[in-house]
């Protein structure tokens, strides 16, 4: 196990952990709880957003950050608020899909991967995760008429330039939902003012009420994906 | 830029270049030329071989191993036989595939993401590359009969476990091409008794021309990928 041989190096290991009775609790030197509750689904939601919760909790406390210590106080309502905002324009955007790119950048590219997941995971849907840094590289020649794109831009610096690569992409009659306001797409609302650190556990929120309906959509069971079970062995 | 940030921070910085006329070549402290000549491809192929090369002999000289030194001096021919060797089966497999996976681990999971940027840039087919080890966490839900999947089995303990991945997506009637011997799927012809480290050179110089034959057999010039320049500016 890889932790295991970190252990054996020297590392100080923390464990981000919503079951602290796993084994993983005992080799540690610092146990973070999540306290989600026992997490049922194959494909995890709650502890997901349960460890960003706690990154960005472990990173105001330990560099002093007190501005993003009483910002993270707030989640809970910021959580409320992401559930109720209405991404459903992407369950006809995404219905028929075969294939599609998800972008993030810099604190949102986390997410970006997550997605990705999870459409293959509860839609059947290819969804490939690209930093908007990145997809410039190559990638973007798949970006024709009609292929589908889901953007969450980062609320900080590194948004800068991801108008750009959506607009040359919209030019192409790409189909585009994007989070926040933008020039270009179709916009899924999201709350204005956000912490940068935040804004990305609001996003994924809002994702998750969007792919289970889409699963639904493209008739699955979200909670029981095909070929998967709750633990995998790697060899 | 990334590599001004690290030398700033007091790291030892070696470029491997192509051209050692580049602005990087100055900043760095130590310069390892590729000598392949002018890369006038968009999609870069000789010079991405010519890197993997330099990288297995900085590697070998570093270690002062001499098995790995000699293997590495038999390239020149490992390479000629290895674009000899006829891959050709992947195109009536890939003909008309929309999406798709191509899997390695350890040394080969690097050629199978350079497999995927090519299938995306030269013949317009959405190829997403995973770890063997971890496709099984999600996204193999996708692997169902007819999906196609190119497999590059490193030549070394880390290839433990894929035939039993190979096998299952097989059972599936996934549609698979894999390289060297297998039980499961298309056999594409594979040097053996190669040196492990040497192994992913010899897969990615015969992929080349698989893919090379492809593109073309999709209607697309390889050396014209649609909306793609030799050179991207990153905000």
């Amino acid at each position: 196990m890889s932790a295991e041989a970190a252990k054996k190096a020297g590392a100080v290991v923390i464990a981000i952990l919503n079951d602290i009775s796993a084994p993983l609790a005992d080799l540690a030197d610092i146990v973070i709880p999540l306290h989600a509750g026992p997490e049922t689904s194959v494909a995890a939601t709650k502890s997901y957003i349960a460890t960003l919760s706690a990154l960005v909790h472990l990173t105001a406390a330990w560099s002093g950050d007190a501005d993003l210590l009483s910002a993270h106080a707030a989640l809970p309502e910021i959580l409320s608020r992401a559930w109720q905002a209405d991404w459903s324009a992407g369950i006809d955007m995404y219905r028929d899909a075969v294939s599609m790119f998800v972008l993030g950048r810099g604190l949102t590219l986390g997410i970006a991967q997550e997605a990705a997941l999870k459409f293959k995971e509860t839609c059947s849907l290819h969804a490939e995760a690209f930093s908007a840094a990145e997809v410039a590289h190559g990638p973007m020649t798949l970006v024709k008429s009609g292929f589908p794109l889901l953007v969450l831009p980062p609320q900080d610096i590194a948004a800068r330039g991801i108008d750009t690569i959506v607009e040359s992409f919209a030019m192409r009659g790409a189909k585009i939902a994007i989070a926040g306001k933008s020039a270009f797409g179709q916009e899924l609302p999201l709350q204005s003012d956000l912490d940068p650190a935040l804004a990305p556990i609001a996003m994924i929120q809002s994702f998750y009420r969007l792919v289970n309906a889409l699963s639904v959509a493209r008739g699955f069971d979200p909670d029981r994906p095909a070929h998967l079970n709750k633990v995998t062995k790697t060899q």
